[in-house]
């Protein structure tokens, strides 16, 4: 004997969500079976409800349960300036800011020859057209600081450049709060080649 | 701006289970919306299936989809020993070693002063019962090695034992594998006390 079925159903399904392992899975298996059914019929509906509700925005791709989103459609953002991001998360995190009043395109993934991941798998079609569409002065390529994020702002900065707009990428440097001593040597030579007069 | 109405409401199901900070169910929400619909409904149909399937079983009270659950009703366990346990969890644990023959009796908690949880408020009293109604050999303690288990394990104890029947207590010791130089003193105490001629 190992769990009963319904259980070990259960424990599979969470098993599969990232950074779950069997251990943690069964733990929040036990949770669930513990919590009040309303509670627990909540969680189910929420997982339902979210998968139903929210689809991409036909404009920037981002997750939204309105098309066009409430970013593309707000008359209080600055509709010239496009922040590119690899995905909706991103797009969360720099919204978190409460800084940015551009609007953004979610690509859903980066070049990775590696992967087979290449142009058209990725919303750049939908970004050239979008360009050719609205008049938009300046591209922030805000991809990851890795290999392929880097390679997939190159790519689209070398597609959209000669259409004279201007592309920029986000800063490199050490995160605030950060310790010089156990910053990587990639890092530290792009904070110096980075510095600015004070 | 925050999250999308239906993305924050997921989220916030989702920190509701144990070890699961806002960061992590932002991740889990964030991979479920990236999930194929189908798999989504399963894990929502999972969880509806487990809470409206999974009951107690009214002898031992462990969690089963059956009544009495299958270990209850086997013919190849001994049901003259019973091993009192805390949680369901704990039986799971028990069943992975294959090698307990007995039956179960899980409390449901234990005793606990200082959070108000009395006698009355964990299955002694089921338990008690079912001494009456069957004949029983031995009853092993196995609520965990802390305090509130070593007190509910002796407060059991004392009811159980002047009606005749053995009352034994897991051992303490060194976990297998586990290594002296770190083990607590009150541990390698109760090692060396517990120590066997070889």
């Amino acid at each position: 004997m190992q769990y009963i079925e319904p259980l070990a159903k259960l424990i599979e399904h969470l098993r599969a969500l990232p950074g779950i392992g069997s251990k943690t899975a069964a733990r929040l298996a036990y949770h669930i079976l513990d919590m009040e059914p309303a509670k627990a019929k909540a969680l189910a509906q929420a997982i339902i409800e979210a998968k139903e509700k929210i689809g991409f925005c036909n404009t920037c791709f981002n997750l939204s349960d309105t098309n066009p989103c409430s970013i593309c459609s707000s008359a209080n953002r600055d509709h010239s300036i496009i922040c590119v991001v690899e995905q909706p998360r991103d797009v969360a995190a720099l919204e978190r800011m409460r800084d940015y009043k551009g609007v953004y395109h979610v690509l859903h993934g980066v070049l990775s020859p590696l992967e087979g991941i290449g142009p058209e798998d990725i919303r750049i079609r939908e970004l050239l057209l979008r360009l050719q569409n609205t008049t938009v002065k300046e591209l922030i390529m805000a991809t990851n600081p890795n290999i392929e994020g880097e390679a997939t702002a190159m790519y689209i900065a070398r597609l959209v450049k000669p259409a004279g707009i201007k592309v920029s990428r986000i800063a490199h440097g050490l995160p605030v709060g950060g310790d010089l001593e156990y910053a990587d040597e990639v890092t530290l030579a792009k904070a110096l080649e980075n510095r600015r007069e004070i």
